[in-house]
């Protein structure tokens, strides 16, 4: 990848005769932005342009190029590509339209192109891309004119659009420094992109913007090494379902579920942007910042009602306020009237103006709040002003002074109301200090700041290793395989294989040999049709409850047959479930293999309100002990489960457990497509499964 | 309140006699400012500044001003309030801070301000507050010094802080033209400042920012009116715990329940936003786009990528995509490649790219738009470029012609990328097309236009009224009053009293009387301890469920019996309660006196989960039909309550008349403070009160 972005020498295959007013030419772009290596132009024309030989062919080109620009129609990019070959050129950038984002054919064009690279070795980055940007080198593939900046951050973005690309001079305040538009990844894609950026000594801080991904897996190695070593932020758009439909038709990608993607992302140690807004303030933020190592902010202001705005985001945001430094009170407040209050966020206002020591109470409050072991961060609202008549309000000196004093580089974030171009400039000259456009723009940048520290420490769930009734199990998954499902007493019999306990139950076809059966259970029991033919059992009247003797039990059995022949007259009904009746909350677990990411394991809530309120948390497989806990805890029924309202609670270690098993389960069976465990009855003897299908394929 | 605003006299009590820098004298900052009336500076050491005569005291000058500008040291405000009584002046605005918002003496001067203000009937505006800027004017009186802006949009904004005041230029891209910093509200209210902004001429939106509120009724009045004329765009603070805390002590105003300002918000027809930057976003879509009729939204970009986080954007925002105008498809799409698409949004960089006519795509694809009877708005996500490169990619002509071939005023909200200063000076000069940082804002800033006209054209709750059992309910609603509470039965009874039905039951203290009950009633029966001791019944093992006998009916009364003795061996079981047990949905319906608005009705999932999902709607009494229909269409359990998975529905019909009879109940006991019926039973048989409890106070 780094020869892609820093070549010697390109070759531009597919450049306009024409220069000048829209012709759109990408050695014209090139030049104007002032790379410094060897320009290529070909064209069957030939002649010259802008004082370049324009060559009739890549293998006029004297040389062995760095890298070859291909713009031509997209019905004449794959003989270019054939000529880049043929020339030894390791490194394409294929710009042209029209493949897998616009048809079939555009896809077959598409997948040719890709076969041919992975045959002969030659990188390959789009089609449909604008291609890279590295203003290090002043190395720019675009063709519109965008004028070189001259300054930028150490950030480095990957996208799936070259939009982004054109338009990050307008998303960060500064611009930033290299970009790689992967298009339509048919080669390179943002996994390849993340392991150069991550050795990358010119990138502090990476974003990706993506619609979907193809190889998952691959992402989430890539992106999760990167993320030890500085933050990945990601923008992942396609979330609604118009948009998702709107992303196959864009970019051919393959558009997974939007959780599944944060669950990936969390694992992966990415930091998650929801908006371009958002991505401004967290490139902003943590190119200018860093990290914020714990949640706990002090606020300084000098209007009450932004301290209130703070407290409002901070909360949502998930930040707290740190105690006042000690001694911080009695420093401040001396000398001054009694009704002059203080707390934190610090009004600063009245102590300043009363005291006549604006500055002095500024460079103070700030030197201890960064001094303070009690406070990972501050937030600052003030008053920047051109007014002769207010210099003495302007308070650079005195964050300058407070850094200096406090020997740290925790966060400050700013929010210099008034006149806000003029205070970037100047406050942005201080070491971690960062100014936003508001309150809580601020406080957010404070929160990635918070949030990329947690990510980068976060710690990676290893799957746990069980014993497996061995022999049981093969036999059952095989035919699940086979079969492509396993219901009910099976289901449940493989689940225990791996030491998913079930209720106690049985599968008989007659009453007589279900009375026989219930002899060796302790009631209360439950009655329910079994098979394929009943999967919605609930909904055929296929479920009896309480069933306290045999009397009952025929009573139940003939309840059921009435039902489902009132329903359908024409059905047998091939078998009965009798379980022993468990206490306890009902649970749901369960997997679903994702086309990107593999297992994804899933415990909510399970009974009646499963669909309802969708209390349900995600994570990628392998889940551990701590991993799993956490997902419980994530729950809103979780209180329940810890226990409420003079109920006892379910066994957590025991559900703990069961979700690490079915981790292991799905570990050792890559061909499970679904599972559901629904419910599993935990309470606080333990837990049990009631019901379990399995589907393979 | 004109004259506060457009005063042509004014005295300013207590303004230094220093100026120039770090004087904050506010008779050089109105002189600054360009103020053209008489300004009479008053201070005890009398002379001249600035070319003004000062006077010793307020008995000097020579006329009686319009308006008063006190801004002394608290303990002196007093007395310089009595000087402007004395003196016949009518208005008063006291910037001094240290009252309600500091400690409880302050709170007292503030009480005796307030109170000689009502015998007076001199009006005051604060304290604690900078007062208030009007541009139309040039009047401002802050003791900062602020530059005049040329340029202002016709909004006004009421605040409870100067600081949105004097950072209102940060927060539109234009300025905006009246600020009223309502401060304190010892006497002028957020109310009284609607009301003249409602029939102000100058002003077409009006912004409120408030951190809490007294006088909820006459605010629901006045924005009430306001916004059936003009949008009410409202910033409420304070919705966090500390931020709730930081309020109380800031401003000395009560703040409300963040859900409940919801409701009355809503009900205000005000529109509710959440931060600064929706603030900004929000002030700039109503001022220069105005009202959006419908959801339907129309994307044109010159990106793939940007019609994908609009999609996101719209879903997230309530906002959908309306269907392509007939015919415009063929339009853009001849002469082109077949794989070229066209979908809304539509995606016409390869259209204007391939077809040579990027300008005339976009006219016509605009035009079309707007002329569709299908789309209500318009997004546009383009480029402008200052490159002389590029000057054909510009598009203010071809929006120009496709308004006017409109020949509407239909919102287009833009994010021109790149260059965006440059782009807004020259779009926003076109009518109704409104410039914004972002995809995401600019579809916010629809959606805001959108919500508008919904709030504007919003019908209003009546209360239905309904017969009540007269004596009996004034002997039950007289008790209830003097005891406090009405518990159990007593409360059904007064419910029933109102048409809201119980189900049979009755409360009894002996078993036999228990078992003679029974005999007139229905099993399956649920016995339950009632009385006071025994409030949260279920931790007491206190109810007993599904007693299909006399026998059952014995064995409960022990087994709970037993459950009361073995936690508490000492207490008396006064009385037991014995009822039909009715199947059905579990729902809570409930009453709140709030502080601020009054009676708050709340309805959502009674039983164990209640607390845990907070699945609960709130509104405001009182409560017709379709408001409480909208309630129960809010809900999660919606789904439930109208029949899922084979199960049969609620009879909904007489669920909205339970919660319009309670809110009638409510309307007519202003003095009960807290009610509860938990649970309502819902079935497809109508609704059944299992459970009550009713405070006054």
């Amino acid at each position: 990848m780094r020869r892609f972005m820093d070549p010697e020498s390109v070759a531009l295959i597919g450049t306009p005769r024409k220069t000048g007013a829209g012709a759109f030419n990408n050695a014209e772009m090139m030049l104007r932005y002032g790379f410094r290596g060897r320009i290529f132009p070909v064209n069957p024309a030939g002649g010259e342009i802008l004082g370049l030989k324009v060559f009739p062919a890549v293998a006029d080109i004297p040389e062995i190029v760095d890298l070859a620009v291909i713009s031509v129609g997209r019905d004449r990019v794959a003989a270019a590509f054939e000529d880049c070959i043929r020339a030894g050129i390791r490194r394409v950038i294929i710009i042209s339209q029209g493949f897998a984002d616009a048809d079939e054919h555009g896809r077959v064009l598409q997948e040719q192109i890709a076969h041919r690279a992975r045959e002969t070795g030659v990188r390959v980055l789009g089609p449909n891309t604008l291609g890279v940007v590295n203003n290090y080198s002043r190395f720019n593939t675009a063709f519109v004119d965008i004028a070189f900046p001259e300054r930028f951050l150490s950030v480095s973005l990957i996208a799936q659009t070259g939009f982004i690309q054109v338009a990050s001079r307008n998303l960060a305040w500064r611009d930033i420094g290299k970009a790689i538009d992967v298009g339509n990844s048919c080669d390179l894609d943002i996994a390849e992109a993340l392991d150069y950026l991550a050795d990358d000594p010119q990138t502090r801080v990476i974003v990706v913007h993506m619609e979907g991904l193809k190889r998952g897996l691959a992402f989430l190695e890539s992106a999760g090494r990167a993320s030890r070593l500085k933050p990945v932020v990601v923008l992942k758009t396609g979330r609604s379902t118009t948009g998702a439909k709107a992303a196959l038709s864009h970019s051919g990608s393959l558009v997974g579920e939007d959780h599944v993607y944060d669950a990936a992302f969390q694992r992966a140690g990415a930091l998650r942007i929801r908006t371009s807004g958002e991505m401004r303030d967290a490139i902003h933020a943590l190119a200018v910042l860093g990290e914020m190592e714990g949640p706990r902010v002090g606020v300084v202001t000098v209007t009450g009602a932004g301290g209130i705005m703070a407290a409002d985001a901070c909360e949502e945001r998930g930040l707290t306020f740190g105690a006042l430094p000690d001694g911080l009170r009695e420093k401040l407040l001396q000398g001054l009237p009694g009704w002059v209050h203080l707390s934190n966020p610090i009004d600063i206002w009245p102590i300043g103006m009363l005291g006549g020591r604006y500055e002095e109470a500024w460079r103070t409050a700030l030197a201890e709040m960064l001094r303070s072991p009690g406070i990972d961060g501050v937030m600052a609202v003030f008053f920047v002003s051109a007014s002769p008549l207010h210099a003495e309000l302007n308070l650079e000196q005195a964050f300058e002074e407070a850094r200096r004093a406090s020997g740290n580089l925790k966060p400050i974030a700013a929010w210099p109301y008034m006149e806000s171009a003029y205070a970037i400039e100047r406050f942005e000259q201080i070491p971690g200090v960062a100014c936003f456009d508001t309150i809580e723009q601020a406080v957010e940048g404070l929160s990635f700041c918070h949030l990329a520290h947690r990510l980068k420490n976060r710690r990676t769930p290893r799957q746990r290793p069980f014993p497996v009734e061995r022999s049981r199990a093969d036999a059952l998954a095989a035919r699940g395989k086979r079969e492509g499902v396993l219901l009910g007493r099976d289901a449940l019999e493989l689940l225990g294989c791996y030491g998913i306990r079930a209720v106690r139950g049985t599968e008989a076809k007659s009453l007589s040999a279900l009375v026989k059966a219930a002899r060796a259970m302790t009631p209360p029991l439950v009655l329910k049709l079994a098979g394929r033919a009943f999967l919605h059992k609930s909904e055929w009247g296929g479920i009896v409850t309480g069933i306290g003797n045999p009397g009952a039990l025929r009573a139940a059995h003939e309840t059921i047959t009435g039902n489902v022949r009132a329903k359908d007259p024409g059905i047998t009904i091939g078998a009965f479930e009798l379980q022993e009746q468990v206490p306890g909350k009902e649970i749901l677990l369960g997997l679903k293999r994702d086309p990107v990411f593999g297992h994804v394991l899933a415990c909510g809530q399970g009974g009646v309100y499963t669909e309802v309120f969708r209390d349900v948390s995600l994570d990628l497989v392998p889940v551990d002990g701590p991993a799993a806990r956490a997902m419980l805890e994530s729950l809103k029924i979780w209180p329940l489960l810890q226990g409420a309202r003079g109920e006892r609670g379910a066994d957590v270690v025991a559900l703990v457990e069961a979700i690490e098993r079915l981790s292991f389960f799905a570990s050792e069976n890559p061909g499970v497509a679904e599972l559901d465990i629904n419910p599993l009855m935990a309470s606080a003897q333990g837990c049990r499964a009631v019901d379990a299908r399995i589907l393979w394929g």
